[in-house]
């Protein structure tokens, strides 16, 4: 498997956690020291925040839909431990409070492989102003 | 000299080419097929309109003094051929229409190592939302 696939792999693998409101495997890439901008809130989010599985759990299961998400013209570039990737998240689902939700962010997420894992170092997330 | 070094003098050469309004320079590193999410207009802009020398040299002359950039919290990961960094930056200056400019950018930025030369194949800017 060349690095690209194990990316790719690794996205795979974070959209179905997330559809499974599985936020253990959701978050399992996370790095400790991992760098956030997120597409709101402060200038960059603190790691602990990140990386904080109840906060993640509260989010997917304020869904009774989805979320589905979808990573449109995702472009993924990986050498042997260095790897970052694009794309346009597409957000959809339907919330326990009634809300439709379809949104797309920009997303680039940057990764290293870290004892033979590929460690999610880097994520940003934004709505264009 | 490590990537990581080759990657820094890229952006320190970047941050000087757009203080001496020098469009070309500031441009010089763009990918043809660089794919661009910028702080405002559409989720991304077209790469033609991103190498555009002309409006480049545009918003640079639209300023009296700056833009000066720093890139705050940079951190570089690099390899041979594929490289990402991310940073705060603060861009300042005056315009000639007599406003004075302070903010802070969240960035992240994709390289790849083409022909011996490390080029811009992707950008991200954004504020939080």
């Amino acid at each position: 498997m060349t690095a690209e696939d194990e990316i790719r792999q690794v996205l795979e693998k974070r959209v179905e956690a997330i559809l499974l409101h599985d936020a253990a495997s959701a978050n399992a890439h996370l790095d400790v020291a991992i760098v956030a901008f997120e597409a709101a809130g402060p200038l960059q989010v603190p790691s602990d925040q990140v990386r904080d599985e109840r906060s993640t759990q509260l989010w997917l299961d304020s869904f009774d839909d989805g979320p589905f998400v979808t990573m449109e013209e995702l472009a993924v570039h990986a050498e042997q431990s260095v790897a970052f990737c694009h794309s346009l998240n597409r957000l959809r689902g339907h919330t326990m409070d009634g809300k439709t939700v379809d949104v797309t962010m920009r997303s680039t997420v940057g990764f290293r492989k870290i004892e033979a894992t590929w460690t999610n170092v880097h994520a940003d997330t934004s709505f264009p102003r």
